[in-house]
């Protein structure tokens, strides 16, 4: 299965700017992006990545530049992949598009994903707070649209097509690393995972001094 | 299986405070307790209260009090259940510990969390910010400690008895209503689930006239 990693080059985790300089943000960025592209392919996936501009970095899969908002740049890749090939329907290979920034992703998690695009039309990992972590469509005539509560918008356009929806269940791809409290969730389940030093995400926040902090009895974020 | 779930009668979802009266927290409070009892059962468990103090509801199971801090109050029930009464090793039936406010847990969720803990040692579904929301023991020598980053904890007091531990990943196990953004996640999937009113403490929360709000690109609550 092709699996579309939407990338972007020029607006990286800007709501970690109060714990992040932009360069930091764009090396952890990096980082994050080679560890989905490791558990996709660890799951079986076919990795591509769908950059807004070229990546300045070497990557282990092809890489696609598309300038345009997320949206409309994804809906093209879903268009030359699904779209009105002569395929009877039922024939078309799914396709996925995971986000860069799911750091604790796993080829576990990612397998389940994969699984259930096969049995249904269209398969979601919502995210935490509404949005959309992981997509596997087979239906040509579906659309993403990734503005506002885009899972709730994507069950309503499945419906329009009815298109039946798997929704997979996964607080790994769930959580995205949008916010400080996130950093803190990639260092706590690297650290249960009990692998020696976690993921390229992982080890680079550690490298940066980031560590995790409880002394308010809550869980959160501290840095040397 | 027996499913404890920990309900404190005095301090009622303080960190709502902002959003709810006193009042208000604990009528939800006992929507989201009756909502995750109905999920154990459906998912073939056996529901029991671990109540701080006497419970002013009707409730459909047994309810017990016990008004020490949660961590003794576990620690007693696991003694209870598992401690020293002459069964071989292995023989234990599990014991699972579920807190009362994961509005989100479904029986399907539940189910892969009991079958978890039937394989394992210790099966623990983490908690968003590193706790611990649901649990299955089967090792007498295990004991919990729910004091800061317990997931961690967890990991750390397995591999002292060397027990085998298993995680859940589940994004409706992983959330709890603790923050008013967790309200916004409990509405979110309670439209997409496609069941007219979904559990109690959603529609508790629609009755009270929370709607979600996604004006500002991220998508909230608003109240009436």
């Amino acid at each position: 299965m092709e699996v579309f990693v939407p990338f972007s080059t020029d607006r990286p985790k800007s709501r970690l700017s109060g714990v992040l300089t932009p360069d930091e943000r764009a090396a952890f960025a990096h980082a994050m992006l080679r560890d989905v592209l490791d558990a996709i392919s660890g799951a079986g996936g076919e990795p591509r990545v769908l950059a807004t501009g070229a990546v300045d970095a070497d990557l282990p899969c092809p890489v696609t530049v598309d300038d345009r908002p997320l949206t409309d740049a994804v809906n093209a890749v879903l268009d030359a992949r699904l779209g009105s090939g002569g395929k009877a329907e039922g024939d078309e290979e799914p396709v996925a598009v995971v986000m860069a920034d799911l750091a604790l992703a796993t080829p576990e998690s990612l397998r389940e994903l994969f699984a259930a695009g096969r049995e249904a039309d269209v398969a979601i990992a919502p995210g935490r707070g509404g949005g959309t972590n992981a997509l596997v469509v087979s239906r040509p005539e579906f659309r993403v649209d990734y503005h506002g509560a885009s899972y709730l918008d994507h069950h309503r356009i499945a419906d329009e097509i009815d298109a039946s929806v798997a929704v997979v269940d996964s607080h790994r791809l769930a959580t995205d690393a949008d916010e400080p409290a996130d950093l803190a969730e990639l260092l706590i389940h690297a650290e249960a995972d009990d692998e020696a030093d976690g993921g390229r995400a992982a080890r680079w926040l550690r490298d940066a001094g980031f560590a995790l902090d409880a002394t308010d009895g809550r869980v959160g974020i501290g840095r040397e």
